[in-house]
């Protein structure tokens, strides 16, 4: 009954995870897995391993022909993408947590290592230790998948829950986020929504079959949310997350996004707190499901690898299942987000880009207006990502069809009132 | 690419879940799955389906060799037991959802399936929605297994969840729970925990490679639990829950029960409300991970058995890793717990069975104690299930080993003050 293949397992970096991973085979010894070497950028630095496992050469690991897995752990997604390139081409199956690799070069890569008939495995990529796509991939594959919303970066949710429950600023919690190791020196990337933007673009795949470049998904982060947000999520009994968000509509097209988003209390997102992410699945017979774990650290990230690696044992692959043998499905930015919008200057929003706009606000402390707005709009345009303007949707955003009368009346009326406080 | 099986299919049982998986399979083509003969008990009941689908005779599904596939989806463990024995006989795979059969006769239907070198499943037999088996399966093989805490009975979570957020009496929120249908009429099986047993019995075997029989496990329901309980649960900011517990002890044996918990309001598990079902995974390098979903109903159930059927396209098998490969695990009763007991009258408390007590209360409208007990004495025992004596373990309720010398000091006070109050 013992089909255990022998794992030899040549790792690139280590960092928090190549280390993780290290300790952690360490006491799995019923995996079987034998680490031949360590390809690293450094080779002076202090590391907690016998020095002969380190090499500064990758050809020395891509050319062993006992190493028949690259485990790819590095930074440079540019560097990575070569290595598991050339892993391919020498017939190795690959293991990898490089999202921006990922979400940049999928599409050749699912060439690459089928051509080469290799795994290509990477639940480590997203949500670290929540085993999110081998769920998508094994599990909801024939189900009618209605929507997708998950919390897959922990930098930015842990700032957000310090912001909400501790009334810290967005600066101070950031600085704490950057203390605890939580958000990277230069938090860019977290803060402003482009490691999930990489995260989703992927994810996307496994839920609903699509291949989306990165350009085609409207994302921003939450660098200018501010604690005054936070007061009107508690008014409405919300808090806010960054949610990357796929709903399937009623057109059978697909709307994605990555955008703050107003979550109601009794969401299993809400539940989702500090460093850890979440994904709630709606599905039409399972109805909502909801996975829960840390999205981040050294551990977990290892810990998804291993499963990874765990898995090569019996060659498993991902089948893509949705890509090559169901329906496909495509993107559509052709429906409309209730959305939140604050703002320090009128100027700064681009008014006529709503449908309507159903509430407004303004005091000495705070603007904001509640309104309507058609998604292709937010595309098309950055002016709701600049000058400090802060845009956040309201629960269950998307709206597939307006009743454009209804609209017009309201929208009318609250021309008035701010024709007369001068507010247009 | 396609290596698609076609899939025909004999049921057993056209029930809320055999006629909810009937309208499944008819929303998802992409399946290709047929099915070709439903057998029932009474052939004259009204349903929604042609009436050349069903037969009274579970021969004509069992001797058909174009059925690949029987899916057992009826009440009776016994019968069920009869059936799938003769569809392994006759070389089917298998899905079910019968627990009570699965906690019964695991042993003996690993043995037929894998003699006939076919698929057993029986992902709906436990948390429906949840795909906790799978997960269990194919994610947690190689991680250390700290521990796994369930909510798995929908029916027992409902009424909780009505007794202490709205304040019903237990026997009101049973009513309203069978008036919802996610109680039985005769509720005995979900109240008094044997349905959450039968379930525990299979997923030890999943979690930790044990196949336990029944009566190894130390359980009970919740049919002794009142307002009163809940109240203090609130004072400790915990809230209540009927838990299936396991725990790998330092001793690397194994602790698992079914017993109420107070449990932590900022548990995971203390989010899954109403008829929902959750599992709790703490591993030593994910963390805690945490599933949640619908655990009954038509649809959710169906949807579960759908995805078993699916994996059936690629011949999909348990591989009970951790049973045949792995280091086996035994269950041990050697470890204490710390409890809350609930009384109306001392004298049916056996109080000498406990090494300590922490703590004890007695006013006019409630009675109850907090202590230290060894675990084998409530295995040997069941004073703590009669009489409307509650008991409920404390949040983290483990005690691998105690400091005596500390006890006996607390203990002997106690019985000064209990004596001072003729309480003992």
């Amino acid at each position: 009954m013992d089909t255990h293949k022998k794992l030899v397992l040549g790792i690139f970096g280590f960092g928090v995870v190549g280390e993780g991973l290290y300790k952690v085979l360490h006491q799995t010894p019923s995996l079987n897995a034998t680490i031949k070497k360590v390809c690293i950028k450094h080779p002076n630095k202090k590391r907690d391993a016998p020095a002969d496992l380190f090499t500064v050469n990758k050809e020395i690991l891509l050319n062993d022909n006992e190493i028949n897995i690259i485990v790819e752990l590095i930074d440079d997604a540019d560097a990575a993408y070569e290595i598991v390139k050339t892993a391919f081409a020498n017939g190795k199956s690959v293991v990898s947590a490089n999202k921006k690799m990922i979400a940049e070069h999928l599409p050749e890569l699912l060439e690459l290592s089928q051509e080469a008939e290799k795994s290509f495995l990477y639940e480590a990529a997203c949500c670290a230790s929540i085993p999110v796509i081998r769920n998508l991939e094994e599990y909801y594959d024939n189900d009618l998948l209605h929507s997708i919303n998950a919390v897959v970066n922990g930098s930015t949710n842990y700032i957000l829950t310090k912001m909400f429950e501790e009334k810290l600023s967005f600066k101070d919690a950031l600085i704490q986020a950057q203390q605890l190791g939580f958000a990277e020196s230069n938090p860019t990337l977290d803060v402003e929504g482009f490691d999930a933007l990489n995260k989703w673009t992927f994810l996307l795949t496994h839920s609903y079959g699509i291949l989306p470049k990165k350009e085609e998904i409207v994302f921003t982060g939450i660098q200018n949310i501010t604690s005054e947000d936070a007061l009107q999520a508690d008014k409405k009994d919300c808090v806010t997350k960054l949610v990357a968000s796929a709903k399937k509509l009623k057109n059978g097209k697909v709307a994605a996004f990555v955008l703050p988003q107003f979550v109601k209390k009794d969401d299993p997102l809400a539940f989702v707190k500090d460093e850890y992410n979440g994904v709630v699945i709606e599905s039409s017979f399972a109805d909502k499901q909801f996975f829960y774990g840390k999205g981040a650290g050294s551990f977990p990230t290892a810990s998804a690898v291993l499963s990874d690696i765990s898995a090569l044992r019996y060659d498993y692959k991902y089948e893509y299942k949705k890509l090559y043998h169901q329906q496909q499905n495509e993107l559509t930015n052709d429906f409309y987000v209730r959305t939140y919008v604050a703002f320090t200057d009128w100027g700064h929003v681009r008014k006529d880009d709503f449908e309507s706009i159903e509430e407004w606000h303004s005091n000495d402390r705070s603007n904001y207006l509640i309104g309507i707005i058609h998604f292709e709009k937010l595309r098309e345009s950055d002016w709701w990502k600049k000058n400090g303007v802060s845009l956040i949707l309201i629960a269950d955003p998307i709206i597939e069809s307006l009743d454009v009368a209804k609209l017009k009346k309201r929208s009318l009326e609250l021309a008035g009132v701010a024709g007369k406080y001068s507010l247009s």
